[in-house]
């Protein structure tokens, strides 16, 4: 039988093994900051009748710039944006991957403020651009000074910044990412993928792409939109960065169906991002109820929390697996994360997380 | 304003412009190899229902190893394949990208035999493969010695079989397949895109995979299936070759949509296929006629037949356009492809074509 050693694999992929958290079917899921809600029925129905008449022309390749998502992606987002300052992809990693092909690749640096969204790292080794990761400040915040700091140490060709922060769920000032986008000489990309989620009245670095044509906002239907199966990401930036994106990007890249089904969800955005208030609050109790039972949860701008004071993070994994509760362990020492669902799903966590709860004896 | 120029990007990007044929609506377009043959019907209903359960679901992530759709596809092809076998991805494009990802990059060399299907080189050039072009016979043929000679030469890292061959249409004999499969030390990937359309009988290269299993061999549901809408790509080779993929693909990069209609056209691929006969009849009638006319069309196992002996491409190009057909230029001196399509496109098209002929005054 032949092996992956046997092959003649590219040398760093050696002895790797496939990004992915576990999919387990349980009865409460909440280890992939999906949104718990399904899709409202009356969208469900709209976007079912967009995709029929898709269908009907499926012999036919895709409208490879597609112009009409691109319209509907500029409306929902606003901030005087159009149609040439939109960009979308099968998720936002692919996003990003073309982001890193077009200014990436080998002999440039992407950095990154660790712990981060893990896949920056592999979407910058598989386009060969060398990944440097910086320091953030206690409590996983990003000061201005940290960052400027770390950008005029190492001068990179692209900068990501993800905000709010995934793993940690810290949200990022938008004097922040200003200071950044000032400082940095190459592509700044902000990953707003749980924007939707930040407190009410939080800018969105959308606000600074007029005076900064080299600044990306990138953003995910995945997560306030309920639309994880549908694979749909998408930035705005500058018409000359969209143009830099299509040198790269596979031709039809964008399904029909999958432009359809966007097209459906915007359409009726208000209603897919209702149950945004209802996760958030969820949010805010899982935060105040793991500090009550004496977690450390840390500031989060997002549908999850990730807490620490945990003893034994895989144990307590393993024993919420084993009640029917999936939550992710990711790796930073005493700690795990846990996305808020819906009320129910949040008291079957909040009520077995207890058994484990620093204060349990106090 | 900022330029394109203006912008870090690659230094191999500047200056290129993005790859793709021009998306002109017009009566009868037989530019891109599409089926122009609509779903059947029923086909379709079935294919809106799947995707209707599907669209429940969408605000969970997809079944990232698309298993049921790994089934279905190792069943159509048959050949004993097995699941572990099979791998998909956005458009047969995707696919060949995941292969250069995971076995070529910087240092190594994929060679394939020109003129060939042009996506490969912006491939190899995309993941920073070197890409060596190896000449064919006379009229696109490609000989055992010849593909052979080729491969000694440049013991390239990957080899791009197609066939047959797009853009010349000519099929490729089994003989050669295994000659290369046998010479090669690296991957030897067999594009089977329009292996459909190939005259009854003729052998597919997955019956070379039980004894080589650093062969590849994709196909794509765009072209006899009807799907070039969906961007559904395939391929089969050894489970190994499966795990090498799993390491440089995005996470759920198949969409629940994608999976669902997938699935769909494959239960029907019976009825599916059902226009296949038809179009290879149509291709038939292309060649023969436009060889009365005087025209020089190559050998085809494709939907699509290359032709020379045309004065003035361009001037070709354009009058036929103004008539709402549109063929494609693809920079061969003398010559012009065009899309088998339904009986009335391509009576349209001969009808048009004749004012050109060579024998026109003959």
């Amino acid at each position: 039988m032949t092996s992956l050693d046997d092959l003649p694999i590219r040398d760093d992929l050696r002895g790797k093994s496939p990004y992915g958290a576990p999919q387990e079917v349980v009865p409460v899921a909440l280890n992939v900051n999906e949104n718990t809600h399904p899709i409202p029925e009356a969208v469900a129905h709209d976007i079912v009748a967009r995709i029929a008449a898709a269908v009907i022309g499926l012999n036919r390749y895709p409208d490879r710039e597609f112009t009409e998502l691109r319209d509907a992606l500029a409306a929902y987002l606003g901030h005087g944006l159009v149609r040439e300052q939109l960009w979308a992809a099968n998720g936002s990693n692919e996003v990003l991957q073309h982001l890193l092909q077009a200014f990436g690749g080998p002999g440039r640096t992407a950095l990154g403020f660790a712990p981060t969204y893990s896949m920056y790292s592999l979407l910058a080794s598989g386009t060969g651009t060398a990944w440097i990761a910086a320091p953030r400040d206690e409590e996983f915040e990003l000061s201005p000074d940290t960052a400027v700091r770390a950008i005029r140490e190492h001068d990179p060709d692209l900068v990501l910044l993800c905000a709010p922060n995934n793993p940690t769920g810290t949200p990022l000032s938008l004097e922040t990412i200003r200071a950044v986008a000032d400082a940095a000489h190459g592509i700044v990309i902000v990953d707003e993928a749980y924007h939707e989620f930040a407190d009410p009245g939080t800018p969105s670095a959308l606000e600074l792409l007029p005076d900064h044509p080299r600044l990306v906002v990138s953003r995910t239907m995945s997560k306030a939109f309920a639309f994880a199966g549908a694979r749909v990401g998408y930035l705005a930036a500058d018409p000359a960065v969209v143009d830099a994106l299509r040198l790269v990007r596979l031709p039809y890249h964008l399904s029909a169906l999958t432009q359809a089904a966007a097209l459906g969800a915007l359409a009726h955005s208000d209603l897919m991002l209702g149950m945004v208030d209802e996760i958030r609050g969820q949010r805010e109790r899982i935060s105040a109820e793991l500090s009550r039972l004496g977690f450390h949860p840390y500031r989060s701008g997002s549908n999850f929390v990730l807490f620490g004071g945990v003893d034994d993070p895989h144990a307590v994994f393993e024993a919420l697996l084993a009640r029917g509760i999936l939550i992710r362990e990711i790796g930073l020492p005493n700690t795990l994360r846990v996305t808020a669902g819906t009320e129910i799903e949040t008291t079957a966590f909040l009520e077995a997380i207890a058994a484990f709860a620093p204060n349990r004896h106090g």
